[in-house]
């Protein structure tokens, strides 16, 4: 293994041997900011009435945040940089109770895309500022969606059956 | 442009003009079966009751699902294929009303990850039958995560401000 991580196997853990698959690319979209600097201060969930996070836009998708304000909470997604990928079953407690990854909200992952529902603060121009992210601080941010609850489909008001 | 899109730019929308960024790349996990074979067919938002959908894993992930059916509902990432990423502002209705792509669930945006609340029927091997996806037949899967609510963090048990 040469990837950069800090999480080594453990007793009953499974890793996949072959090759990494490469079948699309994603950009990032800008960076998170967060009081956690190292793993050991990540919080294992975030919670909403959590400390303040930024979520810092790369200018030129900055109108892309036209209308976001009307939306309370944001789905958010980003890439767990430091994260190995190739484990597909986990001993999460070390106490030898194997998991499977996808049974596992785990950042070790074959993707590993981060997903946390944050309750939105404010705007300010390419900012969000948010509450309720567990990540560290420079994690690279991927999307933001409204939160499904809370969103009604835009188009085409008229093909009842499709809400 | 020469990216496969089908969706033309409607009046008011912006794109980025710039260069893809590729900082990272995402392997495919699997497929997803459902039975909307063309983006007409598909509903705007899946439904828990909705027609029974297949996510097909590659064989060397099927360890991932151990103890996986403990969960009612899980959420599922996939990769929008078909969808054109370079639209910071949007006009889904045609009605002029602009509305920035982070404040819409479009598959439209720059990293097209679908992200759907299902619920797990049954599984099959290296397959989960699933209700409610809204995605094309043959949508290149990427993660399955137990759904939030339902997930308590396995690790270290003690640390209760964790928790």
């Amino acid at each position: 293994m040469t990837e950069t991580d800090s999480h080594d196997i453990r007793d009953g853990e499974t890793r996949i041997d072959a090759p990494m698959r490469e079948d699309a690319a994603v950009q990032f979209i800008g960076v998170i900011r967060t009081p956690y600097t190292s793993r050991d201060m990540c919080p294992r969930q975030g919670k909403l009435d959590g400390p303040d996070c930024r979520l810092e836009l790369r200018p030129e998708w900055e109108p892309g945040l036209e209308g976001i304000t009307k939306f309370d909470h944001l789905d958010v997604l980003y890439w767990l940089h430091q994260s190995r990928r190739d484990l597909v079953t986990q001993n999460p407690r070390s106490d030898g109770r194997i998991t499977g990854t996808f049974a596992l909200r785990s950042p070790v992952r074959p993707n590993p895309i981060g997903l946390s529902l944050v309750r939105l603060i404010r705007r300010e121009g390419n900012v969000l500022i948010v509450k309720g992210l567990d990540c560290l601080d420079g994690t690279p941010l991927i999307d933001i969606k409204p939160e499904r609850c809370a969103y009604t489909p835009q188009a085409p008001h008229k093909d009842a059956d499709d809400v």
